[in-house]
């Protein structure tokens, strides 16, 4: 039996947890991270790329941007197709000079896994949490499993940045959290191919055959998705096929989409997902484990480095000055961004979508809110402002 | 038989027809109305009462807001109510000096029908248009009847701003437009009582029992609406229970309703209709024949007022220029606005109406949203420019 002394136990290696355990240690606050899944499958598994400029700046100030700032794609606007017409929603302008940055989540994770284990600091991979003790106590423990040895971490807190399938929110008792879900009646069909974007900015885009994107992920290598049924399967889709049908709806005059080859292929349901309280006791869900975010945004990897934010802010208040009223707030601070982004998720959604016959009321209102994107230099704001991400300072009281 | 030579033949004697005479005559173009209703009931029919800034400036330019300017308020803000909490969103600040008026659409069509009465031209009421011929032809006629007497109004133009059961639309060859109709799933009861306002300015209230707003008339007479169900009926509601509903709705700490005696109950469903074509031949139709907004944004007479203005420049470029074009772009030249509105009508029902179970997801969203606005210049912004009205230049070419 192994026994591990921390003052924050995080559980998952994603950049949740591991935002977390650099961000505390800057703050001379100790962590352990322990990460049921092997470090080769956390660093390979594909997610978001969409890095907004507070992410950036967080992961500057850590010092852990290097390889970001060097290979990472700052865009300083997107496109927005409807039915064949793009327009173009410039982001510096419309919010004092903030930005996205298009980085991929694993290369994220292989930045800060390195410079975790580097500094020396426990990390612990194939090593599952199996059951959270005493998280009413002010000392909880988390008991896992390590190459064929059981384990436990002695903390003061637990952080639970294990995903939404993870033990965190599993721990949490039912009755102190409401649950709320929405799983949309499409999804989307992802590929990534060896080819150049055939554009420099990601362009989202309404057809009357449904939604498409134009995503990116170097120079060399083009990420896109179509809206398909939720019952689709990318067995049903040749490669041929896809190329034709992004071709089709992405078009606009004067643009050609090239073609490449495919090498990953995939659906992904879109769902919304969050929990109305985050911290039980000495346990605390951050990321994924508390809310899951349609990718239209681009919020999902965003809202989790906030959440760490939130998180950090109340350990410090409590180490430093030994209150738990940060903590204790920390649900309803992380809520505000949450809420926030769970709607303009589901605005980009409902607005790129087809979801009602093409010629509908339903499909009127979404070119009207489209047209007044080109009108209205507010609204383009809106778009702008929440798409790099609010500034922390918005949400203050 | 009676026989009207005219340039532009009018079916209706509302704020659409009124308006359109008169700033006909002032480009020196002729024009004759007919109504099928007495002066009596036109005037004295409630109807919306809010004027956009747009409306204001038009009515000012025509020389007939003597009155208006008088006796309107002018409002330089809006409240909204989510949960009892209480925000305000200021127009002119927002909209560099932009504002909504507070008059009676009766008592505007009061002031244009005597200042058409007073210019000596045609206005006949009580005189149902019977049936529409040619107009397909460059000589259209309007047959109609008047005292017992069987008439013809022919002109160059007929302009028909005869409502939404009104026989313009009709007219309308089937196969030359498409409907969009919606019907939401519950309606307003609204009274009208001898009571001073009890705010300076409207408020719109998202409570858990349903949508409230509070309007007004006049220094002494209050304009209230609650949300009820499709089937609901005024004898189900006393004046007692009114007052305690839209009291708790609309409540806020520090805050009072004030009640007084109801003198006009009434239950109005709410609704969107428009028709994707507002023009066949030598037939044009604007205001309500073309299309309905639910009340919730007071965009009805607006809209009608814009048709108009498209209709003077339409008519101006025929008579001066010889030239059909502006009068061909007319349905594509108003429909922006039209949809600009729907969509604005449909944003600020969805907003604050409850649609959903309190506390469900729908309502995060709303409530959402309704955070946003107290958090972001831009989204109020985008609230205060639809709500006074977006200028005409904002959607030329």
């Amino acid at each position: 039996m192994k026994t591990i002394k921390t003052q924050v136990g995080i559980i998952g290696a994603g950049p949740a947890g591991l935002t977390l355990a650099h961000w505390l240690k800057k703050e001379g606050i100790s962590s352990v991270i322990i990460e049921h899944r092997s470090q080769e499958y956390v660093q390979a598994r594909v997610r978001a790329g969409l890095l907004e400029q507070n992410t950036v700046d967080i992961f500057k100030n850590l010092g852990l941007a290097d390889r970001l700032v060097r290979e990472g794609q700052e865009h300083h606007g997107v496109y927005l197709n409807f039915d064949g017409k793009r327009i173009r929603v410039p982001f510096g302008k419309l919010t004092n000079g903030r930005n996205i940055t298009i980085y991929g989540q694993q290369e994220v994770v292989k930045d800060l896994t390195e410079a975790w284990v580097n500094t020396g600091e426990t990390l612990l991979f194939e090593a599952p949490a199996l059951e959270l003790e005493g998280i009413d106590s002010q000392s909880p423990k988390i008991h896992f499993e390590h190459e064929g040895e059981k384990g436990i971490i002695e903390c003061d807190f637990i952080a639970a940045c294990d995903g939404f399938h993870g033990l965190g929110r599993k721990s949490m008792p039912k009755d102190s959290y409401k649950e709320y879900t929405v799983t949309y009646p499409f999804s989307w069909l992802g590929i990534l191919a060896n080819v150049a974007p055939s554009s420099e900015e990601l362009i989202y885009a309404y057809h009357e055959r449904g939604f498409a994107l134009h995503s990116l992920r170097s120079e060399k290598v083009s990420r896109l998705y179509i809206q398909v049924d939720n019952d689709d399967h990318v067995d049903n889709w040749t490669d041929e096929q896809i190329w034709e049908e992004l071709s089709i709806r992405l078009g606009t005059e004067g643009w050609e989409l090239k073609s490449g080859p495919i090498f990953e292929k995939s659906i992904t349901p879109m769902r919304s997902y969050f929990i109305d309280n985050m911290q039980h006791g000495r346990l605390f869900l951050a990321g994924d484990a508390a809310h899951i975010v349609p990718p239209t945004g681009g919020k999902g990897l965003n809202l989790a480095v906030a959440d760490v934010k939130h998180l950090v802010d109340g350990f410090t208040d409590f180490y430093k000055n030994n209150s738990m009223k940060s903590l204790d707030d920390y649900s309803k601070t992380a809520l505000k961004r949450i809420w926030r982004a769970q709607d303009f998720s589901n605005f980009m959604t409902t607005l790129f979508h087809k979801q009602a016959e093409h010629g509908s009321f339903q499909y009127q209102l979404q070119k009207a809110k489209f047209e007044y994107i080109s009108l209205s230099e507010a609204y383009a704001t809106t778009i702008a402002e929440n798409y790099v991400g609010l500034p922390f300072e918005t949400f203050e009281d």
